[in-house]
């Protein structure tokens, strides 16, 4: 087993940033051809999700829809006042598992791998695991 | 390590189609004993989730659910129309994990594996591995 | 690999469940020293996530705002009245993936994990495998 620890910089206070070629990086260096390929998100107002890439407008979209979902005003007790952000964190989730064939990332043809930034700007850290099953 | 690919026929605007018998046939004919199954949708506008299957109503409340949670009718960037679609993927998330144990796969008494349509109908794709580990 | 099933009594309808603690103690248990632990909800009215636990009023809130987002009154087909418990499930998810380094959970400063009751008080149980990838 390979892993690793990424750096991923945020530039506004909630985005999606696209770390598709950071962690292609990472695999094609840890030279596995067949397995999974594990993202773990160890910040508790960030998560990470898998979604179209071509347009960049659907990453807004998804952002400006988890403002709508998630009450943004409501009487929340945490005193930091980011409990929206925790929240969408718990949404999108903190994990992803991709799987691994000929050293390539098994994705879709729209899809592409984000980190969700929910209270930025931050410099974030990302855990990797590359797990090689022949 | 095996690994394949499931067709998946949607019949509807937006669904859940219960998958729990095709992925169990996957994993009786790679008589694989303990381990993991893991399903991975290479969708941007579907997602996998696991929820109650004796009811039918259940899937059709999710569906209901989420169109009351994310907003359809938001002044969405992207011009494709279904910015609803790719929020509902990114909320249920693209994989799941299975425990696998005397090649059976570990599910609750209710539990079912469905796979969430979201902009349909149409005809998808569903990659799955199963890992041996003895 | 090790794997086995925990007893998680919960107290209250809906609330989060600090878990670190006992899955902290399964994992040392197992004496594995490098890969991953993966948990598995088998409840359809129950979910997993990973979020702040230094504030227990951040557990407070995501319950919270679950209750703001899924609609509690709406008009659902399942007649056990629990429609919302589904759907906030299938919102957080049935699995976690937690990696493992020198035995220890590699979890950030802030997180702890948790089991989200949105049913109860139950009595509710979770599986969990152990995977050694050295």
């Amino acid at each position: 087993m390979h892993s690793g620890t990424l750096t991923v910089p945020t530039k506004r206070h909630m985005e999606l940033v696209d770390i598709t070629g950071q962690i292609t990086e990472v695999l094609t260096e840890s030279k596995t051809h067949n397995g999974q390929l594990i993202l773990f998100n160890p910040h508790t107002t960030a998560g990470l999700t898998i979604n179209e890439g071509a347009d960049p407008a659907v990453r807004d979209d998804i952002i400006a829809g988890l403002r709508q979902i998630v009450p943004l005003d409501y009487r929340y007790r945490h005193m930091e006042g980011n409990s929206p952000s925790h929240i969408m964190a718990s949404l999108m989730g903190c994990s992803l598992t991709i799987f691994i064939e000929d050293n390539q990332l098994v994705l879709g043809t729209w899809q592409r791998v984000f980190f969700c930034e929910f209270d930025g700007p931050r410099t974030r850290k990302l855990k990797w695991q590359v797990i090689n099953n022949p």
